[in-house]
């Protein structure tokens, strides 16, 4: 997920600060071995059974360097969600490029299994948490979903451009519904042991079914 | 939810045994109270933040006197999911009873949201611990969901029958569809303050666009 660089690997995660010295070289490492271990448990235990004193012996530093970085649990938490949905994004909107509006969704949303199928528990600790968290929370995870949504909600307005939808579809509603459908397969995953291959016809015919009524007549 | 009978309230829950001497009166009550403390605790909490012991102060009791009707923490939830998936079957399913499939769809789901918005702080917690739960929780807890997508399937079985849907519809692919976009809608419930207004067309116009690609040519 992290678009690694290989001349400078450390600098990666600084978002085009151009140059760090030593200690903010490895304040970046620090920052980024404190959300991996937190990723790992996060997926291991779900959020609210994983603590921050399990969080810091994971990276092996003391709660100390931990809170150094992050405020508290639900900072930590929300920084490893941001980094996910841009991850998602990045390789939904790589995938999601060729074709006509069904084949582009099709791929772009099983690029995104594809991406978080490794790492399913993580994904299933983040539902989770979306449906019970603070208000406050919610609205600061929902700023990193929305371009998730914008994504599907921009296929679909090329394919009205196009003349492939009708003009008159409700692209909000539509996205929306999609995202939600592209997020309940994940149950299927958890739940039933489905890789790849169960879900990449299952996502297909799910976009077929809403997508077929809105069709441009040709 | 609990279908009272007037005249003899505390056997109700007891599904079908004939009589109770006091004694067992008694026990089906505390069973009662204690399930009663806990939907409102995990309500307030979500499954991992409630304690057995607080539940046990909210219903009044020793946590001996819990642990003397529910083995554990997640058997407790389960009874609590249990009894609240019948209510929300018992609902859907008696609203679900005239006109179009349409209609029958979007009067019977417009009911489960009718009785679930006044506690959905335990729907939320209820579909949050759906994503994160250990493998025989999700097989026990999905026994008492799949009467609910069936009630959708039948609903849209009758219209196959009496020709108003395409006889190729994939029923399971569709009833499942539907159950997971009006589960999804409670988060605009959550976390936007959706109420019974905003909820009612928003459902219709799903449905609306799920099944307008599954209805035979008149």
């Amino acid at each position: 997920m992290r678009e690694s660089s290989p001349s400078a690997p450390e600098i990666v995660e600084t978002e085009g600060q151009p140059r760090l010295n030593r200690r903010q070289a490895a304040k970046v490492r620090t920052r980024q071995k404190v959300l991996d271990a937190a990723r790992a448990l996060f997926a291991e235990r779900g959020y609210d059974a994983a603590t921050i004193r399990d969080i810091a012996k994971g990276a092996g530093m003391s709660t100390g360097a931990v809170f150094a970085n992050f405020q508290d649990k639900a900072e930590l938490f929300e920084a490893v969600f941001a980094e996910e949905m841009e991850g998602l994004l990045a390789d939904i909107r790589g995938a999601a490029t060729e074709g006509r509006v069904l084949d582009r969704l099709a791929n772009g949303l099983t690029a995104g299994y594809h991406r978080s199928l490794d790492h399913l528990p993580l994904m299933q600790a983040m539902v989770a948490r979306s449906w019970f968290q603070p208000e406050d929370a919610d609205q600061r995870s929902r700023a990193f979903v929305r371009p998730l949504v914008e994504a599907v909600a921009e296929a679909l307005q090329a394919g009205v451009r196009e003349g492939e939808l009708r003009q008159d579809v409700d692209v909000a509603l539509v996205a929306r519904m999609i995202w939600d459908v592209f997020i309940s397969n994940y149950r299927f995953a958890a739940y039933d042991n489905w890789g790849i291959e169960e879900l990449t016809p299952h996502i297909r015919k799910q976009l077929d079914l809403i997508l077929s009524s809105q069709l441009a007549r040709q």
